[in-house]
């Protein structure tokens, strides 16, 4: 898979990039990262990105030119989508990243600063993607935790050691709680079913606190597994 | 405001914390991030920060001790919050940023990698917060767009220019769409309005495609919306 990232600061991303899971994989070259800079396709010599917006109002908004410029400056694979991370867009879900992963061969990531970009680059936008319900000061961010989830999810990143099917979310429930040595710290203990070696008691615990966190947590991720589940029910 | 940060890739931080409005706000000093390794409180010769899950399972799970010991070196501020970044949380949005920008001194942002981190670590935790129904390698991405939301509404951190109160999510609706120079580009041109000079007629304009857009993308934050200004339209 390859991901072209528009975006003004470069320089953000290098750290994230080379650190941890997501690092090892694109080292391994599972993905390949391209970074563009919508300035170095500036015509003007003040090289300027960003303007006044028409009718007026607070702050600038990112100019056309550049952002359509640095896009047309890049190789066309056939599974491809423009994204545009945007509060206004669909919001990132486990789901998103499983057909991103899957689906495409090239994603097209543009990260809005400001008070964001020109309508007009909507023209070459196929999919705008939203982080979640909150505003933070550009789409590098977003952008990051995007190509994190999807990355993840390519063949090669994740090992068998840390399969990704008992992930939160993947089977529609939170995760259940883990522990790990000492058995005692402070005087709190490892449930004492974890230290059983009674794998189908260990099994039924997981599942029962998965559901129990969700009920609490999270009622409406429960009542959408359950609906789920009854319909799987139905199936012969 | 002051942001400790308990991560084992702190490296990861430079470049986002140094750049654009978030960096320009952290060089005026107008919150602090303090970096911190659980892997500089180990004991052992190792300097292990995880080890294998009681009841087995997939993946390492993050041991309790390096975590307590990292967190207990640091100073306590006055109104403190400790939060678990993890998909277990509850989900970050406009409003969490308010009010954590708004009501806390001291925030302690622990980042988990891996399958997570022991359970015995919420004895400290006083909040849990989830960056989306998603799964990613680590709490780092998360803790970033936490910092950066709530940094962003620090006084001074956005100037007069590029007010807050306009954003998105701010008044419950999505933006309107942005425009600049040029008037035509590739035969797309702005909208007539935005060049009348007519400020009523713009701001109706606006008014309109934040609803009309919030109506298409977003029907459950219209309904929010649509019962809260019911609700003032009752207030005398």
């Amino acid at each position: 898979m390859r991901i072209d990232v528009i975006t003004l600061f470069p320089e953000l991303f290098a750290g994230p990039l080379q650190t941890g899971l997501l690092g090892k994989a694109l080292a391994k070259q599972i993905a390949h990262i391209n970074l563009v800079n919508p300035r170095d396709f500036t015509t003007d010599k003040h090289r300027k990105v960003d303007d006044e917006p028409y009718g007026g109002g607070v702050g600038m908004v990112m100019k056309p030119e550049p952002i359509f410029a640095a896009i047309e400056s890049l190789p066309v694979l056939q599974r491809r989508e423009i994204i545009l991370m945007t509060p206004q867009g669909q919001p990132m879900t486990q789901s998103l990243f499983r057909q991103l992963s899957a689906d495409y061969d090239q994603l097209v990531l543009i990260c809005g600063r400001y008070e964001g970009v020109d309508e007009r680059v909507m023209h070459l936008v196929t999919r705008e993607v939203s982080l979640g319900d909150f505003v933070l000061t550009g789409g590098e961010i977003p952008a990051l935790a995007l190509i994190d989830g999807v990355v993840r999810l390519q063949p090669g990143t994740v090992g068998k050691r840390e399969s990704v099917v008992a992930d939160s979310f993947e089977d529609g429930l939170l995760d259940y709680p883990h522990y790990t040595r000492p058995a005692e710290f402070r005087g709190l203990k490892v449930p004492e079913v974890l230290l059983s070696g009674h794998h189908g008691a260990i099994a039924r615990w997981r599942r029962q606190q998965q559901i129990e966190r969700t009920r609490q947590r999270r009622p409406d991720l429960l009542q959408q597994w359950q609906l789920s589940s009854d319909s799987h029910d139905e199936c012969p």
